[in-house]
């Protein structure tokens, strides 16, 4: 069972991340999405993040943040922004990213 | 290389669905996406999706529409409430469903 993050009452901001993975390079890939994920935890506004891909590496990520000021923040952060690079130059054919204010959020467990 | 959804520019809307799979029911599970992908491809409003589940049944759809009122059409479609239904009795162990509005938007393709 994976983790569902704990999230706090609508509003706050989710930055949809979608890609495609080119097939290079997987353990550097992997190396660096681990770390991404322990530095993203760290930063202020963080709420939370649900990530999943199949084995055709089409992936969706999703990361909860408090506010547009803390994405902004996050952007700019260096080690992120060197990951964002080498995602352009190896490891993405493609991708899209979205920004959006949640404004209702629902729940179900069994 | 998975098809990636042509969106407009924003504002438009996402309904994000992160959901853990029961090992329940595959054959029906995948018969019921099949036809609900269809379906919501013939509502009003659709703008089109993204899906992707890992092989542990952690998946991420997210589904993209005009409006909110183009959203709480489709809740209420009739099918689609049949749907629902079965998926909180069958085939979902968790999840969590997010209504947001896009601000921004970017693509990267190589």
């Amino acid at each position: 069972m994976s983790d569902f993050a704990k999230l706090p009452q609508p509003p706050y901001y989710a930055v949809i991340f979608t890609a495609q993975r080119t097939k290079d390079d997987e353990a550097g890939y992997q190396r660096m999405a681990v770390h991404m994920d322990e530095l993203a935890a760290q930063q202020p506004g963080f709420l939370g993040s649900h990530s999943t891909r199949s084995a055709d590496g089409f992936g969706i990520t999703v990361s909860y943040w408090r506010d547009r000021a803390a994405i902004a923040a996050w952007k700019r952060q260096g080690e992120h922004l060197h990951a964002q690079q080498l995602g352009k130059d190896k490891w993405y054919a493609r991708f899209s990213l979205q920004i959006a204010k949640v404004e209702r959020a629902y729940d179900f467990q069994k």
